[in-house]
């Protein structure tokens, strides 16, 4: 062999080590820029984001004594409060702006019961007369339409209405700590699912958009439907009568019927204790889990306020839950600014 | 600059050129073997094949006319008759296993109706009392009980029964060609569902293993279930009450239900016009769609038999839906080998 050949050999392997340490360089290079990259970044350091770190990392690592498989990685979120404002619900919201179109067009509502309530934002009526006024006013304005027709008013409202004392469209509504953990779970495998007392057609309209959760991951309460055949169109009509409403004892049944697994991993919010059977049916597994609620205690970039019975708070205290402090640990609530 | 530095520029030049041209080599020939492999070997070349493939292809390219986004691509099958052999029908053996086990403890079964028709297996009984008796067998052996106990039955009853005719465990009955149809489907960005008139708890432990679709993905026929705590446990009962029939014109129901739009894709197949509104609800819209009806017409390799109205492959043939012939689309019908 000759020198030439010799030297070509050499320069070509101290090419292949130079290249191999360049690759290996970048690889670790990333994987230190991914580590050092705070994925909850509107989170203060503090109990709740470090147990949701450790839960997340811990479940998605397979050496780790609390590997799940990705199949199992299945997250459930309430909305109302959990990832966006509740006071006042934007639902109720809609179904105002429904009943006010409503009564241009027959203005004999505006004297009947309960509509007359309604429109008056009269909540002592309702608070005496209990369920049965609530849901009148509900299928009065959700129901007897087809699920198109729903979909366009409500779209419509979606897009036009202003949320009150926050003076922002319903778009600006997500909360961005809590759109930081949908991303963070969803990029270490999990599914992540809104579990709502709601309506679910209303919420699919806005999932994709706010919180990156498709409509068939949305649970919600649910009126009876049928399907119609008429003039050779077919469409989904929406009954005058509730199938199933989706809060309380009803979300671990509304889990069960859409995902058919028990979550493991949980989060709502205090407000009427609405969340507690859906975080018992989580933690109630053999798999690892973690259950947290929120409490609305940040008056002045949200709004405080407290369950009467305290229920959730004493759930949480009772089970080991981990309770999240707006005040305390959101760096930021919302995406827009405060107006103060 | 001495030769020597000019020989090694050369020589890096010359390597980076080769390596070009070995990464343009790589990248061109995979794609040559991607487009080359037939993503549907068993199938035979036909109409039925030919139109699946151009609808997924037009679906998928971002410069096709016919293309849809990704979240828009939704493909809904039947269980029974499309994805596996319903002659007979799976559950309806899981049903019969649990009675004789059921019989075994209380023997007075054996006499009162309907069981004593179900456990003698007189179809007529059944033919003659109609839906009634065979709700009474369904409720007797899958309800009342927690929802735990039920999957755990389920769940020895398909790792060990042998599905009779074709003498095979329930794990060999899926169709070869759904599941090519399947993957093929989610390697182009589909969301498979199965909509089937049989309970969803029992296909909810069989999808993902037959057919790769996870539990959360499959709508069926529900009974009423509630959330319970007892001695500190919790669980779902299930009620000896049927919630919602996922039968015909209960399909689209189900689909607004659990997925909240009209998928472009539909499949079902002929025996009791089951399938026919979930196509026609999906054909209903703007965007480019296929629907397709298994006709099975093919005695040796599997069980031929009709509807005896004739209805899907009329529907079929009125609103252009694609027959599939299993005698002469499927190549191969099963994983396992005929007996004969």
């Amino acid at each position: 062999m000759n020198t030439d050949k010799i030297r070509i050999i050499k320069i070509v392997q101290g090419m292949m080590v130079l290249m191999f340490a360049l690759a290996t360089f970048t690889v670790f290079s990333t994987s230190v820029l991914a580590q050092s990259r705070d994925p909850l970044p509107s989170w203060n350091e503090g109990m709740a984001k470090s147990r949701i770190m450790e839960f997340v990392e811990g479940v998605a690592q397979e050496d780790s004594p609390n590997f799940v498989p990705i199949s199992e990685r299945i997250a459930v979120f309430d909305n109302d409060g959990t990832l966006w404002p509740e006071q006042p619900l934007v639902q109720v919201l809609s179904m105002l702006a429904k009943l006010e179109a409503l009564a241009t067009v027959d203005p004999s509502l505006r004297e009947r019961q309960p509509f007359k309530a309604a429109l008056e934002q009269d909540s002592s009526y309702f608070t005496k007369e209990g369920i049965k006024a609530v849901i009148d006013v509900v299928v009065t304005t959700m129901a007897n339409m087809t699920q198109e027709e729903f979909e366009a008013d409500a779209q419509t409202f979606i897009e036009t209405a202003i949320y009150p004392r926050l003076n922002q469209p319903i778009s600006n509504l997500a909360y961005k700590p809590m759109v930081e953990l949908l991303n963070y779970l969803r990029a270490n495998g999990f599914q992540t699912w809104i579990c709502s007392g709601g309506g679910i057609d209303f919420i699919r309209l806005v999932s994709e958009q706010l919180y990156g959760v498709p409509p068939q991951q949305v649970i919600g309460s649910t009126l009876k439907k049928e399907y119609r055949e008429e003039n050779g169109k077919n469409f989904i009509w929406r009954r005058a009568e509730i199938d199933r409403i989706n809060d309380k004892e009803g979300k671990p049944v509304g889990i069960d019927l859409y995902i058919g697994k028990r979550p493991i991993f949980a989060m709502g919010n205090v407000r009427s204790g609405g969340d507690i059977a859906m975080l018992s049916y989580s933690q109630a597994q053999a798999k690892p889990s973690l259950q947290l609620i929120i409490n609305h205690d940040d008056s002045k970039r949200e709004f405080a306020y407290q369950e009467p019975d305290n229920a959730s708070l004493n759930a949480a205290l009772k089970n080991g839950w981990t309770v999240v402090s707006i005040k305390n640990d959101w760096k930021t609530v919302f995406y827009f600014k405060y107006l103060k």
